[in-house]
């Protein structure tokens, strides 16, 4: 590209004049300055996205600006932080202005509803599409939700309709049949996840431990436990599956899609038992369900559980990346 | 990648125990959770480089470990700002435990003898190599270098000797010759360039603006000359050449490398006349020259001036993207 390519396409993230009053200085030097709260800690993340592997080379550019960030977002929402500001380093192939002005669209729309401000970013010629955005936020010290603070007897719970992204991916790859009615829904799932920031401030002071569920619910819920030291019985039959989850799969399917599809980027958290109430107060104000899944065990590893007592055995159902 | 590579590489880099104060919590959770300095201003930057664009794909791993940081690094410099935390984003085609470990040798060598931390990440996999690395830094409120200070007649300066990576990336393509004598050291101008931290941080309430050079000293004094609404005039002869490029090229081209050749990543600096002494008292213990160039004058452009008063005419000289 150009010297004066890139200057256009600088122009358009310089262009979005949201101004947040903790930033000193925002794009066009070379840092930006900002003001961190003071006696807030800052919480820090950075996710990457890229073209043919996280997202199709010819998908919806301004799903993927929303995408971009919302992945970053949801980091901060598992953590129980407060969103600010994003810097984001972008490599293309060329500079395609609709696809850039989408792009923004969709980043921005995202950024506006979370009162996050654009500081920096770099923009750089490659052969290929990656999208690398860093995402900053505050939370008070000692209540941020870590994966390390699960505790035996916790009630386990996550937020939504896992499984939802998993289908709309098998979809696309001509593995899964779903009816048109559900389509644009699980469509939203994959491309517009909506991270889950008002239920991460909610769940300060009341969760014992949390993460998001970028990679599957039963790995990440892995995370959990190993940083916990503790283990977890899942009932299988409390997941809550969308309608169009169990509209197009047959059950054991569907609850596999909802264990392990990625791309959700629901919350999965744990609450001790003298916490619940508190949940239960504070969830009227949610927008999305919870629901309690299963509860933390001090012997390790997740069990899988049906109603009746037996084992839920995932690998043999087919899945095979697991574990 | 499987999930198996992926946590070989994270290990990799959680395995460099280097722990700062202010980490409250540093790689393995959604976020890492810091605590900025109280009445600092956080100072943040991110830069990429992308294999076959910024750096040969077959070129030694721990030299781009030490780029990859140091580019960012340059830019905490540039602003006066004493470095702190880093996050690295890395799109990777393979696990390659060879070039990962140099790489990282690299990073970590550099990272700690400036005090930096690694505190979190991302590592994913495509079909080349990209890294994109955050660096925060920490300036109090009024000292950063900015951009935007530079008033008609400040003294204009440069660091070190400019050219030596264009010299390199020039010899790279064969289209220059360089004795045996001057290659080890034009290769670590290009593959290790020094961020000026010590030096950027002496220049607080001295220099009334600086950028760091990474797209050639005209192009980027040229971004001083715009945020600060001045012009300059550099004289040519004044420019620093080291013995590599005084004897690689003649006098003319090695001019126009000293004022065009990238990567260079030193500091360009305006200071007022009644700050000089101040300059020149704090420079014993640099540990790179520096060098005024010119000056900053009220007429806009950057005018390049021979001794004898003619105009030195960088376009005439077959340079084509200039301005």
């Amino acid at each position: 590209m150009s010297v004066s390519e890139f200057s256009l396409i600088e122009r358009y993230f310089a262009a979005h004049r949201f101004q947040r009053s903790d930033v000193a200085l925002g794009i066009g030097d070379d840092c930006a300055l900002l003001l961190p709260p003071t006696g807030q800690q800052l919480a820090t993340t950075v996710d990457t996205l890229v073209s043919g592997v996280h997202f199709f080379a010819d998908a919806d550019p301004e799903g993927v600006g929303h995408k971009a960030l919302a992945v970053n977002l949801s980091d901060l929402a598992a953590m129980g932080a407060t969103p600010a500001w994003a810097t984001l380093a972008l490599t293309l192939p060329q500079a395609n202005e609709q696809w850039l002005a989408a792009f923004c669209r969709g980043m921005f729309a995202l950024a506006d509803r979370h009162g996050v401000q654009l500081i920096g970013g770099d923009t750089t010629h490659g052969p290929i599409t990656v999208i690398t955005l860093q995402a900053h936020g505050f939370v008070p010290p000692g209540w941020a939700l870590r994966r390390d603070g699960a505790k035996p007897g916790d009630g386990l719970y996550v937020t939504g309709t896992p499984g939802d992204a998993g289908l709309a991916l098998a979809a696309a790859f001509g593995k899964a049949t779903v009816a048109a009615s559900h389509e644009n829904y699980i469509r939203a799932r994959l491309e517009r996840p909506e991270p889950r920031i008002a239920e991460g401030l909610a769940l300060r002071g009341v969760a014992s431990a949390a993460i998001d569920v970028s990679d599957g619910l039963a790995q990440d819920l892995g995370h959990i436990l190993e940083r916990s030291r503790v283990g977890a019985r899942l009932e299988v039959e409390r997941l809550p599956l969308s309608p169009a989850l169990a509209a197009s799969l047959d059950r054991e399917a569907a609850v596999v899609t909802a264990l392990t599809g990625g791309d959700d980027y629901e919350l999965c958290f744990a609450v001790p038992p003298e916490r619940i109430s508190q949940l239960e107060g504070s969830v009227a104000k949610w927008s999305c369900r919870h629901t309690r899944i299963g509860v933390i065990t001090a012997k390790p590893g997740l069990q899988l559980a049906r109603a009746n007592g037996s084992a839920f055995d995932l690998e043999q159902r087919g899945y095979e990346h697991f574990g």
